[in-house]
């Protein structure tokens, strides 16, 4: 997945609480109302069976992710996330400077950076 | 787990290829060798069944994620990486300007932000 730099990114890191209790339905769901979103640009994400995920959702600026907060449907996810999904989880956001892909070594910036 | 901020985020998305050759170890390895780093602030990471994988390594500063690029050990581990472990991958540096937590909703900077 490419994404044009600078953008910005929020880093959601959680570990889910256990049982279903209707998580993975609404997880599909806020994805599909983010790629909605003005100045979406991106989302990747994983979990591992200990139940310890990441997402990293990209976008625009600040003033697309502050919607996308604000966002009716997504408050709603965030507070049954915050009573329910989640026994814990951080959120950081960050400004993406730079970004470069492999094995190829394709630079997606014109820094001449060496690939780690 | 904390971070102070601003801080800067490496966020390494990457697909493995099939079979363990020897990855997990390294994995390991690497975690322990970057954690003796200078500027080191923490690491989390997760990996899907799918294959797909998402490791976020946090460090104080530009010069710190340049000093571990370069570590011989870890040189080592990125060439074997392209070659064998990783059938994509993508590297974003970015830097973290806000951190929050919950499910309680404690702030990590001084902003008021509606969680999350």
């Amino acid at each position: 997945m490419d994404v044009e730099v600078p953008c910005y990114a929020v880093i959601f890191s959680s570990l889910r609480t256990e049982g279903e209790r209707g998580y993975g339905a609404t997880a599909q769901r806020m994805e599909e109302l983010a790629k909605g979103m003005p100045g979406y640009l991106g989302i990747e994400s994983a979990r591992g069976a200990d139940g310890f995920g990441i997402t990293v959702s990209y976008w625009r600026d600040e003033a697309s992710i502050a919607a996308w907060r604000r966002h009716g449907e997504h408050v709603l996810a965030q507070e049954r996330g915050k009573r329910e999904w989640y026994a814990h989880y951080e959120i950081r956001v960050a400004k993406v400077e730079r970004s470069y892909s492999g094995p190829e070594g394709r630079l997606n910036t014109d820094e001449t950076i060496k690939l780690p």
